[in-house]
C-alpha cells in the first residue's frame, strides 16, 4: 500500500525531472530562437505534475495509507501538506502562471542590458496579479505576502522577518561606519582584468578541489548562477565570468557547489518523495552560503588555495594569502546583491523583502517598481541607483514569478552562523580547512543536516543540529569576530 | 473538430520534444553517473507519449473528424496509420524495449572501445527478441524483417531492397577493381595530425558558411554524430573530432546539416501533426547526403571553401583545390561505415542489411553476430575483421533497438542522386556551388521537397519531385560520371 504511494511520487519525480532539464538547458545551451516553443514545452509539463500532485488518487492515497515508520509518516505529512495547498489552486491559474513567468524570464534577460523596464513591466504586472491571487487563495493570517513566503519557508511570517531584520539592519550600519571609518578599500586588490579562459581554468580546478563529484554534476555558464537537480545522481551548477572581477565566478561557484552538496547528499532513497529535499529554501542557502563565505572566504581557505592561486592567475602572485582573503572579504557599499559581502548583503535582502511584501500586499504599483528600489535602496544602503540593470532589474526572481524568495537569502546567513557555531565545537575547522580536507565537514553536515533531507521542520531541524532553535545571535557573532580581523578594528 | 485533433497532436509533440531534449543531453552533457536514471525518465516519458498515441480518444477522433482539405486529409491517413499500428502493441512491450535499448546503448559506449561484445550481448539478445515480438504482432507479408522496416521506409519490402542491392554491389566491385588497378591512393593527403581546437574552428566557420541558421540550432560533439529535432525552431546536430583525419568532422558535420535543414524547413504549421516530419528516413537521410557527398565533396565546393581551408588549417596549404577534392573522394576499403566513400558505402550497407535480416527473421543467434559480421563483411568489402570495435560493435543503431534502420541510408543515396539529376536541369549546379550561394538550392529543395513533410508517401514524392519513381539509375550514373573525373579513368 505504501509502495503504491512510494511509486505514484516516484513517477511525478521522473517529469519534474524532464522539466528541469528543459529549464537548465534554456539557460545554458537552447539556442535563442527556440525560447517561445520551450515556454510551451515546460508550462505543459508542469500543468501535468500539477495535475498529478493534486489527483484525487493521491489524495486517497495519503488519507488511506498507514504509515509503520517515522519516515512513512513524515512522508505522508510533507505530502499531505504541499497536496492540500496545491488543490485549492486552480489548474489554470496555475498553468497562466508558469507560462508568463518562462516568458517574462526570457524577455527580461533580454531587455535587463538596456534597463527597459517598462518594455517587461506589462508581463510583470500580469505575473504580481496572479500571484497575489494565489495568495489569497492559498490563505494567511496576517497579509497576503505570508502565504508566498510559506511556500520557501515553512511557518515563517513577513513579521518575524521584521524583527530579525531591525537588529540586523542596527548592527549592519554599525559595522559598516566602523569600517569605512578605517578608510581602507581592500576591493582594490581584485580590480584586475582577468580573461574569461583564466577564470574557467581556476574554476575548473576549484570545484574538484571541493571534491564536487563530477560523475553526477557539471560546471556550465549562465547569465545568472544556478544549481538544478537534473535527477538522481545528476545535479548541476553553473557560474559567470566577470571580466574585471575574478572573485565573482569564485564565489558563485563555492556557492553553488554548496546547493549541489546538498542536494547530493540526500538519502538516495527518499528521491523524488516529499521528504526528498532540503529542509527549506533557507536551509538550501544556509549551505551554499556556508560553503561560499564561511569556508570559502576564510583565511585557512585561501592559504589551502594559493599556491594553486597564482599558479594559475599569476597577476596575483604579488599578495600574500592574507591579502587575498582581505580582498575577497573586503566590504564595501554595491549595488549588485550577488557581489556584496557578506556584511551588507543582509542590506540588499532587506530592500527587496520591503519592496516585495508591499507588492504582493498591493500596496504599491509595478509601475512604481523603479522609484521604489531607488527610494529603499538609498535608504538602506546610501546608493543613488540610476538606472534598472544594477536596480530592480538585476535579479531574475520576480521576472521568474518567485516572491517571497529573497528572503530565504538572509535566512540562509542566519542559518549557516548558527551551524558553524556548533560545527566549531566537533571539528577543528581551521585546520581541515587549510589542509583542503572537507571530508570531516562534509560529514559532520551530512550526519547533521543533509541526511534529514526534508524528515523536520526548519526550526526543528536547527534544534536537532545545534541544540537551539534559529536566531541571529550566532550570526551577529560570527560577523563582529570576523571582521574585526579583517580589518583589524575593535566591533 | 479538427481543432481539436490538432492540439492533441501538438500536446504530444510537447512530450516528445521533452523526450528528445533528455536523449540529446544523454548524449551530449549528462553526467555519466546519472545514466540509469535518465534511462528510467525516457522510458517513463517515451510510455506516456505511447499512451498518448494509442488512447481512445485518439482513436475516435481520426474516425470521427471530417477533412475540409487535402492537408486535413493527409493529416488523417497517416495519423491513423501510426495509430492502427501502434495500437497493436502492447504497452509494456514497448516500455520494456524502450527502457532496455536505452541502458544498452549506453553500455554499447562504455565497453565499445574494448570490443568487448559478449559484455553486451546478454542484453542485445533480449533486445532482438522483443524487436521479433514487435514484427510479429505489426505483421507482414513475407518476412519478419519486413515488418520492422516498414517503420523506417513505409512500403519498402526486404525482396525489393535486394533486387536494388544486386546489380548495385555488381557495379560497385566493378568500379573499385577499375580504381584499384590505377593504383593511386589519395587518401593519404588526408592522413594528417590535426588538433582538435582546429577542427572546431574550421568546423564552426563551415556550418556559417552553410547558413545553418543558429538561433535555431548548435553544433555540439557526441560519439556518434546526429541531428536531433528538439523542437520548433529547434533543431541541433553534432559531430566528432577524429585527430588523424578531418574529413571525419566536416563530413558529418555536412551530413548532419543537411537533416538539420529538411528539418528546420518543415512547415511552421505542421509542426507535431503525423506530417510534420521528412517523408521518411530514406528521405531524410537523402537530404543529408545531398549536401555531404554531392555538395560537400563536389570540385566546385572545394573551390568555394579552399582559402579558409587553408587559412584555418594551413599545413593543406600545399595542394590546390583540386587534389583536395580528390582526396575527400579518396576511394578505398575500410572497416567503418561512417568514413566510408560515396563508391564503397553501400557495400556497408548490405553487409548490415543481411545481418540484420537474418537476425530478425531467426535465421541466426545473436552470439554469431561477431562471426557473422568477419564472414559477411569479407564477402562484401574483401577485408578481414579482427576486432569487434571496428565490426559488429561499430554503429549505435542494433544497440538503440533500431533494425531495419541501416537499408535507408543506401536509400538515402539513390534518392539524392535522382532529386540531383532533377535539380541540375533547373539550376546552374556547379556555379551557384563554387561562389557559396546555396540559397537557390535551398529554395528548390524547400520547394520540392521539404515543403511537402509527410504529406505524401515516399515513393509519391519521389515522382512529384523528379518525374519518376525512384530507381538507382540516376546513382549509378552519378557515381560513373564522378569517378571517372576523380580518378581520370573510363567507367
Amino acid at each position: 500500500m505504501f509502495d503504491e504511494l512510494r511509486n505514484y511520487y516516484k513517477k511525478i519525480a521522473k517529469y519534474s525531472s524532464a522539466a528541469s532539464l528543459l529549464y537548465w538547458d534554456m539557460q545554458t545551451y537552447m539556442p535563442k530562437g527556440a525560447g517561445n516553443y520551450r515556454a510551451e514545452v515546460i508550462s505543459e509539463i508542469s500543468s501535468f505534475i500539477f495535475r498529478m500532485s493534486t489527483s484525487d488518487e493521491l489524495g486517497k492515497m495519503l488519507t488511506d495509507v498507514q504509515p509503520s515508520n517515522e519516515i512513512e509518516e513524515a512522508i505522508i505529512n510533507v505530502g499531505r501538506k504541499e497536496y492540500d495547498r496545491y488543490k485549492k489552486l486552480p489548474p489554470e491559474l496555475y498553468e497562466e502562471l508558469t507560462m508568463l513567468a518562462t516568458i517574462l524570464e526570457m524577455e527580461w534577460e533580454k531587455v535587463k542590458p538596456k534597463g527597459d523596464f517598462f518594455a517587461v513591466s506589462p508581463y510583470l504586472e500580469k505575473v504580481v496579479e496572479l500571484s497575489r491571487k494565489v495568495a489569497e487563495i492559498l490563505g494567511y493570517e496576517n497579509e497576503p505576502y505570508d502565504a508566498l513566503l510559506d511556500l520557501f519557508e515553512p511557518g515563517m511570517t513577513a513579521k518575524e522577518l521584521e524583527e530579525i531584520f531591525i537588529p540586523l539592519r542596527k548592527l549592519t550600519l554599525d559595522i559598516l561606519n566602523k569600517i569605512e571609518e578605517t578608510k581602507i578599500d581592500y576591493s582594490k586588490i581584485f580590480d584586475v582584468y582577468i580573461d574569461k579562459d583564466t577564470q574557467k581554468d581556476f574554476n575548473e580546478w576549484l570545484i574538484q578541489y571541493l571534491k564536487y563529484d563530477l560523475n553526477k554534476g557539471r560546471l556550465d555558464v549562465s547569465t545568472h548562477p544556478f544549481t538544478n537537480p537534473i535527477g538522481l545522481n545528476d545535479v548541476r551548477i553553473t557560474t559567470r565570468f566577470i571580466e574585471n572581477d575574478i572573485r565573482n565566478s569564485i564565489y558563485s561557484t563555492i556557492h553553488e557547489f554548496g546547493h549541489a552538496l546538498y542536494s547530493l547528499s540526500i538519502p538516495e532513497e527518499f528521491y523524488g518523495l516529499p521528504i526528498g529535499s532540503s529542509a527549506s529554501y533557507g536551509f538550501d542557502e544556509s549551505q551554499s552560503r556556508f560553503w561560499e563565505n564561511i569556508v570559502g572566504r576564510s583565511l585557512s581557505f585561501w592559504k589551502g588555495i594559493y599556491n594553486k592561486f597564482i599558479e594559475l592567475v599569476p597577476v596575483f602572485k604579488r599578495y600574500s594569502p592574507e591579502e587575498l582573503w582581505r580582498g575577497v572579504n573586503a566590504v564595501k557599499r554595491s549595488y549588485i546583491r550577488t557581489e556584496a559581502d557578506e556584511v551588507t548583503y543582509n542590506l540588499h535582502i532587506m530592500t527587496r523583502f520591503e519592496i516585495e511584501r508591499a507588492l504582493i500586499n498591493g500596496e504599491v504599483k509595478v509601475s512604481d517598481l523603479p522609484d521604489l528600489w531607488r527610494e529603499k535602496f538609498n535608504y538602506y544602503l546610501g546608493l543613488t541607483v540610476d538606472n534598472n540593470t544594477i536596480g530592480c532589474m538585476q535579479d531574475p526572481h520576480w521576472y521568474g514569478g518567485s516572491f517571497g524568495y529573497f528572503p530565504t537569502y538572509s535566512l540562509g546567513n542566519i542559518y549557516a552562523a548558527q551551524i558553524f557555531e556548533k560545527l566549531k565545537s566537533d571539528i577543528n575547522f581551521d585546520e581541515v580547512v587549510e589542509f583542503g580536507n572537507f571530508e570531516p565537514i562534509k560529514e559532520w553536515l551530512c550526519k547533521k543536516i543533509y541526511s534529514k533531507a526534508k524528515i523536520y521542520k526548519p526550526k526543528e531541524l536547527m534544534e536537532i543540529a545545534t541544540g537551539k532553535p534559529p536566531t541571529s545571535q550566532a550570526f551577529m557573532n560570527y560577523v563582529k569576530e570576523k571582521y574585526s580581523k579583517v580589518y583589524n578594528i575593535n566591533l
